[in-house]
């Protein structure tokens, strides 16, 4: 049987840093940007666009006006999103299909239900969050915490905004997960053996 | 550095098995019944009413009745109530003092907060919890799945009531947990071994 991970995660939480080092411990693939670039190959729409598109565009009022729309055309920028959705949805799963692996965010645990993912979630406190954020910040990206806060929230808030949308279930809501996991108190380079066996344990 | 080890758990989900493995796989004690018992003891309650107290007493009018009470006497119920909760907070804090342990329910992880404890919440789904009751029943105890299931979400909807009411948290909220795992595709004795591992890791 196949072994695919999704991984969710809050940002600022090290679900990308989890993810990677979960295929090392685990020897196979991982993808996370290189489903965007796909995406812009497929859709020949910029890699930057695509990332905005599904980052940090807001989509409220899509299913809304739906079938009453003011443009008898179609508005153009919700048929990229919609494309979008789609080429994304196609690229998963073609990856998926291709060997086992690691997926980061992108709706992938819904897009690959029905070939029962393992399914995690990352998050942490925002303390925490704000701290990672800081250590890894380039130079002259310095921001406050306070103005970090804001960022993560905001951010989070259009991934929560996109799942939603997209799969009809609650970003983060554990029963959505089959692991969820609080990186505030630990390192996640020494977690990810012992989270790589308990994966195994899962049918 | 102690190690206590809280486990909220959804009825049927598995969780107090996973508790007493737990203890078993980090060599540490384990509190469930156990602390009814003391609780009993301690109060000249018997065990029975304390559990009914504990896991099956709705609380609703508690706080909006406190103050405009019809009974100028104090409400012997509630009373009872708030000294089996003050009795459980002191029962569980000499118990987490004494020796590393593994505590199942009973709002340890919100009592013992100050010690920082690992909090792990077991949940799945329906489907599976049902299974898990049935394969359980006594002889002449087989309920119906619809019955399972009513009483399943009866249970936990008084343990998240009396969890709510006296944390101010949300019971089974992934926020207020380390590690939340779903029981539905695991084995409870093949994952024990790897999360008691995941387990060390934490700080």
């Amino acid at each position: 049987m196949s072994l695919i991970v999704t991984i969710g995660r809050e940002f600022g939480s090290g679900g990308r840093e989890l993810g990677r080092r979960l295929s090392e411990e685990l020897g196979i693939a991982y993808y996370d940007q290189e489903i965007l670039k796909e995406i812009a190959e497929k859709t020949s729409l910029s890699e930057n666009y695509v990332r905005e598109i599904i980052e940090k565009r807001p989509f409220a009022s899509y299913p809304i006006h739906i079938g009453r729309t003011m443009h008898p055309m179609g508005n153009p920028i919700m048929d990229q999103t919609a494309l979008i959705y789609q080429q994304q949805s196609e690229t998963i799963t073609e990856l998926a299909e291709k060997s086992d692996c690691v997926i980061v965010g992108r709706c992938a645990d819904y897009i690959l239900r029905e070939k029962n993912p393992l399914r995690i979630f990352v998050y942490a406190d925002m303390e925490y969050k704000i701290k990672r954020c800081k250590d890894r910040a380039q130079e002259g990206e310095q921001l406050t915490d306070k103005e970090l806060e804001k960022m993560i929230k905001t951010v989070d808030k259009n991934r929560a905004r996109y799942y939603d949308f997209y799969t009809g279930n609650d970003w983060g809501d554990r029963r959505n997960y089959d692991i969820c996991i609080n990186t505030t108190n630990i390192s996640i380079k020494d977690c990810a053996h012992a989270l790589a066996q308990l994966i195994k344990t899962f049918a």
